[in-house]
């Protein structure tokens, strides 16, 4: 009864046609659950996708800069134009300026996008969550793909992340990332008073993806 | 019957629909030159573009990273599956480093991708011919967005451009870019011994885009 | 009776034989008031700088990383071994990802470093502050170096940037900077609440900074 | 009778006080031998070696600006005023795109200093070359710190690229770095061609320094 946002990253497994394929995949699965399952492929996956599919999908990243010269980025408003549900914001493998965050949180709200803000430890939830975002994703990054569950490794992190973030602002929701791959890592995450998990190698590399995904909800 | 690559850069009026009916405009002034006509559409439109219009399609920028954990990144592989022709490289809007601009050329000899090398003078220019990319395209930054042709207020960077870069390596194709707008602009670089131009504003932010891409290539 | 912190900036005023005489006219006129001064000139200058004055000397920046093999850098460990009190973090001419503003901050706590972050509204200083820093620095981006201060221009940013941080964490201090140049700029600032001000081409680009730091303390 | 640069990093054992006695000692040893031997110790200790040593005192990195409003920069005027000789440039763990890096060499041409841009393969010296530097030093990545010297593992790196710079640009002068640690690997590199090698942990990180570098020159 969580959420599960899926962060393709640029795995092979996960984009062009394996893109699209897992993006079916994971809206078959969503319409057999209550849990809500958003996707996020790669950005030149990301218009087909949201044409293909009736889930939300976030991209990966997007550039802290308006409309305008310049060369070979994203903005929030073109994410928009493509129908997309929000994005992964300061993810570890891309992380931004603190003002950037800002800019990006800010325009989103505007925009009425949803922003999910990624953070590596207590103080940075902390930080991220005063930002006013709808999200904050604490991912541990020495957990990231390691397989180890934060919610099993440090779930005094976990709950200490959603307390800060709390205190700081009632109203943010927090996600919890980093080695996810079970049903009972996500359950644990959701006991731990988080809203859901942010995860990746857990599903996009698995053997069997669907089934993966079908295990972490509950379904098998 | 030059080259012309058309870099939409993420000006609105080349983002989201905006691009798609630019990339029709193209399509259509290609068809009847026959100079070479080339566009670079945002990444987040550059799928749907490929597959709608006939002509080749750029990226504006590729990260040098292979397939994997990277986050909000784009491979040579992804441009190559979706039906990329090539893509700009250090535009100087998204200037790269040296070892990365190196990767990518390499990379996309490997992929039978089209490499664009921008540079800001003679001596980068040099440089970037030394590395073996198809195309280099130098653009004063000074002159970028001007409205003033490098070909006219630089005709001396143009044709020493094209010497350094034979010099160093006699395949080497040189673009120029910068304030170019008009027919002249266009033939004055052809006449400095650049094989095509590079350009942007003059066209994706002129009143009739069409009608500025017809003039450019001589139509009117 | 405030804190002043002056950031000489890379400004040739600021730097080499300039830097030092410019650190004797503010140890000499911290000599004469009750206001903390404390400045910050270039790291190439530091080490000399902290021998020859007696007041506290600050790094303009010091970069997210440990001891070991990072060409080029400066670590918080360095600094403490030359003397000097601590450093400006994320300055809006050297912004910092999230994650290294709470690396740096958590680290200066560690060592005894006075940290002193920077940032650029009411709700980026809130996110710093969450971070437990000694200092937050507010500037708006668009006024620093304008002679328009910000405790005029926008005296709501400096009044509401100290409630958002002390909301967040009791025990921060708030400066407040960008185009601080009068003593009454000054004044106004502690009367809204800050604790100080951070300035820099106000005295270290005035035709005689002597003057121009004694008239920002009230000596004349 | 070739080039030694010997890079401290920032190691602690090449930081402050470790990084003066490490001057004196590899002042000591050129004193003792027809090699040249220059330094490129930690930004903040540059000042206090230049003053304490007679042998050239290099940085280790340079920022592509001019003096002006850039807070925690250097730039190459502020090296030459120092008494610096030059700086590596573009270091593998401090690379820079290839426009600053052109500034940069021009600049330090402009301003007298040395220019030491360092590189990582074949075609990236040949890039370097054609911008005219004083030396080039090719370090593959995957070696730097690997006790495994080019030299030996890769010669026809070495070769090749003291080639093909020369093929560019017959005045360059081009190092060999990565894994050099004794006076076989120091000499082969003369052998095929380098004018000289470019090193750290295998002095630096030594258990007796001194002892490593008299070793490097053939002294013991």
């Amino acid at each position: 009864m969580g959420v599960v946002i899926l962060n393709f990253k640029i795995y092979e497994e996960g984009s062009g046609k394996n893109a699209m394929k897992l993006a079916k995949i994971a809206e078959d699965v969503a319409s057999r659950v209550d849990d809500y399952i958003g996707i996020a492929p790669p950005s030149i996956d990301l218009a087909e996708i949201i044409n293909a599919v009736s889930i939300d999908v976030y991209a990966q990243h997007v550039d802290a800069v308006e409309f305008g010269s310049h060369t070979g980025r994203i903005t929030a408003e073109m994410l928009r134009e493509k129908g997309a549900k929000g994005s992964l914001i300061n993810h570890s493998e891309r992380r931004l300026k603190l003002a950037d965050i800002d800019f990006l949180v800010s325009k989103f709200r505007e925009l009425s996008l949803t922003s999910v803000v990624c953070t590596n430890n207590i103080a940075t939830t902390a930080a991220a969550a005063a930002l006013n975002p709808d999200y904050v994703a604490v991912e541990p990054p020495e957990l990231i793909g390691s397989g180890i569950p934060v919610s099993k490794a440090e779930p005094e992190t976990v709950e200490n992340s959603v307390r800060a973030a709390k205190d700081v602002n009632s109203k943010v929701k927090v996600l919890c990332g980093a080695g996810i791959s079970t049903h009972e890592d996500y359950v644990t995450a959701l006991d731990l008073g988080a809203e859901g998990v942010l995860l990746a190698s857990g599903v996009v590399k698995a053997k069997d993806p669907k089934k993966a995904l079908e295990e972490l909800v509950g379904l098998r």
